[in-house]
This record gives structure tokens, sequence and C-alpha cells, in this order.
């Protein structure tokens, strides 16, 4: 079976073997953290399994299955970092349960007849799939997961927001007493065709957040991720200057039902209300001429799609188009203060008194 | 005249023109607290005088310097940045004091017979000189300032001093549970042939830092900076684990001596006891096996070469060497515990004591 997304391997793993790139995964602590609690705290889960680790890079989730009491790890990493991660399965003493193996996850063979109880993999890029391996990760998952077999993580979410982005228009109307529109408008410009990396603090999102899309992992298909599309009215949940639209992702780890003690309920967030993580938030800046001062209760009404890239298919080209709210369907009922709205949340809760 | 140093614009200039680089100064606050106190606060050194900006990038220093009341200022910008500074002048309405020149200040032409009374630049590269752009403002220095003019900033110092490491060891030691010791030893080897642009806590410095280099801006040439090279004997500070040599330097500001009012007395630090900036701090890692456990008042020698790369003028090479402290002539008097010094240091004492 030939893989679905061919990668060429000349372009995708030499930037992932540059060790500054795992220097900063490493190191940042809410991953960290989410994968070593939903591991380690779910021991029941792991012991005596087999597993998958899915682009293990420098094997550190394969140490963690280990420790978990899983039998056997296959620990399959396409870029010479497997040497190293196989050094790490030494240094920690796991050679007889860690097997490194280096290649590409389609030409990896597991021993004749056998499948794997789990899949771990960190897969995510910015705004979940840009950069991302998640497309490995199903081809894996289809081509050697037992039927009932757990996925680590198990579920994603993608989440959009308006917001404000004072990093890329109000910071540049007063620096030092210096008056710098012309340089965020250039910043702007020269990002308008990529996604920006950054961080939104809390108190600039306008909506806590709009789920996107809702992947589990279990059932979603590669065709499914060619293409994600909104199209929605959302309420602004606070005033402040539309500017841009905030997209975030979490992804969550299956626990062990059964084991009261041992649940650990592990939810990795990369929300701008979680603890910073290195995929940071990724942001759309909005034309100047469209950015406007909102009210509470304001409806913004938008689509947003996300679709692969045409030539690089582990790129997503982001799409935003703002919408007339006049036009366009409400939620039913909407807490929007448009006249029509207002009429249809009285006359539904009329009917619901009615009913009572 | 020639310059002495001639740098390609293809690979130079071309950084430079990524936006992300100058949000990244323009954002760094004790870079631009240090330019606007300096400048903004010594009106009475600026009021009515020629300024030469060179390497002016977005060309704030030259609105501060119109700011704080210089007749003309030239900004000199050799990337087509220059046209962004540009706007940004006509956005704080100074055209009448800012003349903007896109070229390289080797080929700027001041009017027939004309000098400025001040050169103000931001020319600091990584550990003061690496990737920097000094040898361009010596020789604007040379060409266009008055005999009396004044240099923004008038002196860099260079500092260096041992530390510990343990981003770079211990670290690794145990990261989220597991022995990743070749993961670090795999960082150093990577970065072995390169300086490394790290965070030092201050609580990791092992000595308050030992000055390396001291240059008048006003006087030092560029032949001088060749090669900085320093030989020494540091006394531990503090006790903890020798893992390497930190460097950093700093910057002071003329000021107006006869304006008691005005005076405002400017440092603009990147040691690690300061605020951080974009320069962080460079760290050499030294070999794991010449790393070791001292206590206060231990001896450490080396010596520390800086010297300009032979195929790019603008990047320097670090050598560091750890010498025998047996071996090496310590400080006279010196703090450190061998018996030679504590004799010497008691000698000293005893001699002071008598003259008395």
């Amino acid at each position: 079976m030939e893989p679905t997304n061919p990668i060429d391997p000349a372009t995708y793993f030499d930037s992932y073997e540059d060790l500054k790139v795992h220097e900063i995964m490493l190191t940042d602590k809410p991953r960290q953290t989410a994968y070593q609690k939903a591991i380690i705290g779910n021991r029941s889960l792991f012991a005596g399994k087999a597993v998958l680790d899915v682009g293990a890079g420098t094997g550190i989730l394969s140490v963690f299955c280990a420790q978990a009491g899983a039998s056997k790890v296959y620990a399959v990493e396409a870029s010479n970092l497997a040497r190293l991660a196989r050094a790490i399965v030494a240094e920690n003493q796991l050679e007889r349960v860690i097997e490194v193996s280096e290649c590409r996850v389609e030409d990896f063979q597991l021993p004749e007849g056998e499948r794997v109880d789990i899949i771990v993999s960190e897969w995510m890029g910015f705004f979940l799939l840009h950069e991302g391996m998640l497309d490995s990760v199903l081809y894996a998952r289809d081509r050697f997961l037992k039927p009932n077999g757990l996925m680590f993580p198990d579920t994603a979410t993608l989440y959009v927001a308006p917001c404000s982005v004072p990093a890329r228009f109000d910071r540049w109307e007063n620096l030092s007493g210096v008056s710098m529109r012309c340089f965020g408008r250039a910043l702007r410009q020269q990002n308008s065709d990529k996604p920006e990396v950054l961080t939104v603090a809390p108190e600039h999102l306008l909506h806590e957040g709009h789920v996107m899309a809702w992947f589990d992992l279990m059932e979603v298909t590669v065709d499914e991720l060619n293409s994600i599309d909104v199209k929605d009215v959302l309420v602004m949940q606070r005033s402040g200057k539309l500017q841009g639209f905030c997209i975030w992702f979490d992804c969550t780890f299956p626990r062990d039902e059964l084991d009261q003690a041992a649940m650990v309920d592990v939810t990795l967030s990369t929300s701008p209300t979680a603890p910073e993580t290195h995929w940071k938030q990724t942001v759309i800046p909005l034309p100047e001429d469209t950015c406007e001062e909102l009210e509470e209760r304001d409806p913004v009404a938008f689509s947003l799609s996300m679709t692969r890239n045409k030539d690089t298919n582990r790129r997503y080209d982001l799409q935003l188009t703002l919408l007339d709210p006049e036009k366009e369907e409400h939620h039913l009922p909407c807490e929007c203060h448009m006249t029509k709205c207002i009429l249809m949340k009285t006359h539904l809760e009329k009917m619901q008194v009615d009913e009572q």
C-alpha cells in the first residue's frame, strides 16, 4: 500500500534535524506535562501493551510509554534523529522494550501479523494542521492499530475567535513617542500571505472561542483534512477593536474509565487562556479599513477556510472573509442586539413559558 | 577613500529587510529606552545640531534626535527599509529636519564642506561585534564627524565571566523523568563551532564579570577590532559548576556635563543581571570532561580570543582555552586560596601596616 501523501524527505526531515527545534519542543512545559500525565498517569492502559510512536523524534514519548509499563514500543523516526533516540533509549536502559526504526512510518513494517494496542504521536502543527504530520499518523492508524486500539491524543478541537491584535495595530501608533503606523502596516502586508504565529493575550479575545472543527482521531480520514470550512455569526462577548481572528486548538487523551484511582483527565490546550506553548496562537489580521470598534452583543459574520496547499500537502492556506451580519443566518436563539434576534429570542422564551 | 571593510549588500542587507527583525529590535524595551533617554534626556546636546544616523533602519533614532531639537538629521540606511524610514519621518511630520538616504554610509556624501556634530547608531551585534556594523560607524566618524563631535553611544565594554550552563548540561540529566544527557551533548556538539546566544540567569554566574575590552568610540580604530584577546586568572566569587564562559557588553552615552538639570546618565546593559534584551548573552560551553565543581575563591585561568572571521569581516570567531592556574600569573594581590597568593596577600598587607 502506497502512502496517500508522499513527503519529500529532503525538505521535510532536514528542518527537523535541527536540534534547536527539538530543544524548543522538549522545553515546552505544557506539551511535556500533558503527554507525561496522559501516559504515566494511565499505567493501566499501557501495562503489557504494544505501542507505536509515530515521528518519535528524540524518543521521549516512547520512554514515557515504557515507563508506563508497555511491553513493546516501536519508535519510528524518519530523520537521522533516530540515532539520537536510540542513544536516549540506551541511556534509560530500555533497549529491551523500545525498538527505534529510522524510516518513514509509510515504509515501516511490523512483524508479520502483528498490530499495536496504542499509537502515540505529537503530530500537531501551527493551527493544528499546518506543517503537522497527522496524515502519517492516520496512515499508521489504518495500517497498524488493532480495531479496539487507542490513539494518544484521541481528539483534537480547532477554535476561532474574533480578537484585537495590538501587536499589529495599536502598538505602532505610539512607540516610545514615535508614530510608526506605517511600520505596523508594512508588518501586516509582509505577512498577508501567511498566517501569523503570535501570542494573543486573553483580554484581547472578543469571544471565548467558537468550535471550528472537532476531530475524533479514531475516525477522521485524510480526505476530511483537505478542507475545513466554517461560516458563522458570532456575538461579541466583550467590547473592543475587531482587528483579526485568532485560531488555536486543544487535544485530549484517552483515560482508563474503569480505574477511578489512576484516571487522569488530560487536555493539552493552546488557548490564549492556557499557559503559553511553542505553538502560541495563529492570527489572521484584518485589512485596516475593515477593522472596527465593537460593542458587547454586536454580531460578527465571517467565513473561514483552511485548505491544503496545492503544492505542499503539509501546508495549509487560510482564507477569511468578513460577511454582512444583516444577510447571514444567526444562531437560534441569538444573543445579539439586532432587532430580529431580540424579537425571536423573546418569542422563543414566551413559547417556553407557555409550554410549562 | 574606499571603505576598509566592504560589505556584500546581497548577503547583509537582505536579512535586515525582514521586518520581523526590526520588530524584535523595536520591541526590545531596554534598547529603546536607553536610546530614547540618552537622546531626548539630553536636549541641550542636540538643540540646533547636525546629526548622522548610521544604519538608520526604520529611522526611529533619527526621530528621537529631531524631537530632541536637532536642526538636521541625515538618516543613512542601505537597505530598502530606507523607504519605510522615509514614510515614518513623514508620519511624524519631520521631513524638514530628517533627510533619509538609501545608500551605504561608505557611499554617502554630506553637502560640500559640511560635517556633523553627532553620530548616533545602534550598531551592536551579538557579543558586541559579531554581525554588528561598528566598522561602518567608525568609517562615518572619521569622514563625517567634527573634531569635537559626539558619538551616541560613546563607550562599549565587553565582559566575560565563568558560569554554569544548566540549559546545556543539568537540564538534560532529568527531563520529565527521562535521562537525556546525550541530547544535551548533541546540542553542545552541534553548536561547538558557533557561539550560543542564550539567557544566563544571574545566579549561574560564578563571577561578577571581568572587563575583557573597553572601547572609547571616539578613538578606537577598525584595526583594533581585528582581534580582542584576554588571558587572565579569575577568582570564583560563588561556588558552582564551571560549565562555560558567559560574554556580554554594555554601552554608555554622552551626557551634558554643564546642564545639571537635564543630565541623564544612560547605560544600555546586556548583563545577566539587567533586564533581558534581544542580544541575550553569548555562552561558550566547555567540553564535558573539563567541567568541574568549583568552590568560592578557586582560581580559573583561561585565554579568550575574539577574531574577525577570515571570510566574513562582520563575523567573529571565539576561541577559549582553559589554562592551569598553577602556571599562570595571578593578579596582585589575588583573593584565591592558593598558598602562594595567601602568602603574598599577607605579605602585602603587612607591608602596608609597616608603612603606616
